[in-house]
């Protein structure tokens, strides 16, 4: 099996090599994936900058790793199957992501987006976050359910283009109390800024790091991982509301 | 009516322009939007950079116009919604794009990513963005049918979160025939990538700018748009497929 792994937290992120470890006992996996960290990302790519390349390689240069990318996850992907690799891989693996990409935050992911790319080419492609509580991973840990959950996926054999979002809940609450399939929650989040005035009188705002979500819906992935379950969702990337899209064809509409 | 209005090709983009000058006449408008251009920053937001924000006046200084943001088109309306407006807006408006939004475009877009972001705060959204060929836009012309488009959306008085993506015909290629109601296309994009040698030997890729949909299903917006109709897509953002949720609800998993 030949595996691309990607990220939005940077090629050198430990959670990344934790996967990978994980995942050449599957089969071959290369790595394309940004140079730097790219969290909150999104779906962007990049059309006003050159995309940097550069061959990582481990073991004092015997081993090849993959490539570095200085661009965004979804242009990592998208470099890698039009570009990079020389044979179209069998699955994408997107992550393991440093903190949880449940609930709305899978707009705003990398990570996700990453994954998105790699079904917009027709690829099955996974990605896995871990979430996390007072910045402590264990993402060897996380990485051995993370292989198991990605193993009985394929073993599924999920038609080509299936997309999933697999979270993990903090590792340290507790034992994992098994795997759920649950939809992508969608109530909003708490957040807020930190106003400062710079020494010129400037407004400026930093994104706080508080970010709640106080009322999910329950059966979701956000309140499942709560519960210490590992989350399932598959995914799909067509943004129409076909429930309004009936009674908005009968809406009659006038131009001048 | 008090109106948001934001974008993704910066505060000072002909297109918001024009789409302002219309939307003066539906109300109040305030505009927050990106500083600089963020074309394709998809649903990006910053967390790593201090967002400085700076007041933008015209008529030398007479009129207030907004707010213009060093960040993305999402922290734009974050920040817009919980710091900058005194009063929470009856619609947020994101636009005039250069460039039509359609298809899988609409998750790379910054335009529908500040709209998207409208919704998950439950206001009403919708971004409006205008096709070209040959880079020539004609965005006054564009604006006053955007404007008949969202003055009759906003008639029907959607529930409040309602989310809409607009996307108006190259305007050079003849009469508008009308305004269609339809889904996103989902089918994938040739795209490609220009690889260069830099004059250190290292190699890099510039993203092409040919991007052609080749196989677009019929009636959706990308399809429709050839034709020289209007489209007008509702967008939902749960990604949760919800056809494949069931069947995987079934599958057994084992953890070790």
């Amino acid at each position: 099996m030949r595996i691309l792994l990607t990220n939005d937290d940077g090629i050198y992120a430990p959670g990344l090599r934790a996967l990978r470890n994980e995942l050449l006992g599957l089969g071959e996996v290369t790595v394309v994936a940004p140079a730097t960290e790219q969290s909150a990302a999104g779906h962007s790519v990049t059309l006003l900058t050159p995309l940097l390349v550069n061959e990582v390689f481990e073991d004092n240069g015997k081993t090849f790793v993959g490539w570095a990318v200085e661009g965004r996850p979804a242009d990592c992907v998208k470099l890698a199957l039009l570009e990079l690799l020389p044979d179209p891989p069998d699955v994408i693996i997107s992550g393991m992501n440093a903190g949880s990409n449940a609930g709305i935050n899978v707009l705003y992911s990398g990570t996700v987006a990453a994954a998105i790319e790699g079904a917009f080419y027709g690829q099955t492609a996974i990605a896995v976050s871990l979430e996390y509580d007072k910045k402590i991973y264990d993402f060897p840990k996380g990485a051995k359910y993370a292989r198991q959950v990605i193993e009985q996926i394929l073993a599924h054999k999920p038609p080509h283009g299936s997309l999933f979002n697999v979270n993990l809940p903090v590792l340290e609450r507790g034992p994992i109390r098994g795997v759920k399939v649950l939809p992508q929650n969608v109530t909003p989040y708490q957040e807020k800024f930190d106003r400062r005035v710079n020494p010129r009188g400037r407004t400026y705002f930093w994104t706080s790091p508080e970010f709640a979500c106080p009322e999910p819906h329950p059966d979701t992935d956000v309140t499942a991982l709560a519960e210490s379950y590992i989350t399932v969702t598959p995914l799909q990337f067509d943004l129409t509301s076909h429930t309004q899209l009936a009674p908005m064809k009968e809406w009659k509409w006038k131009l001048e």
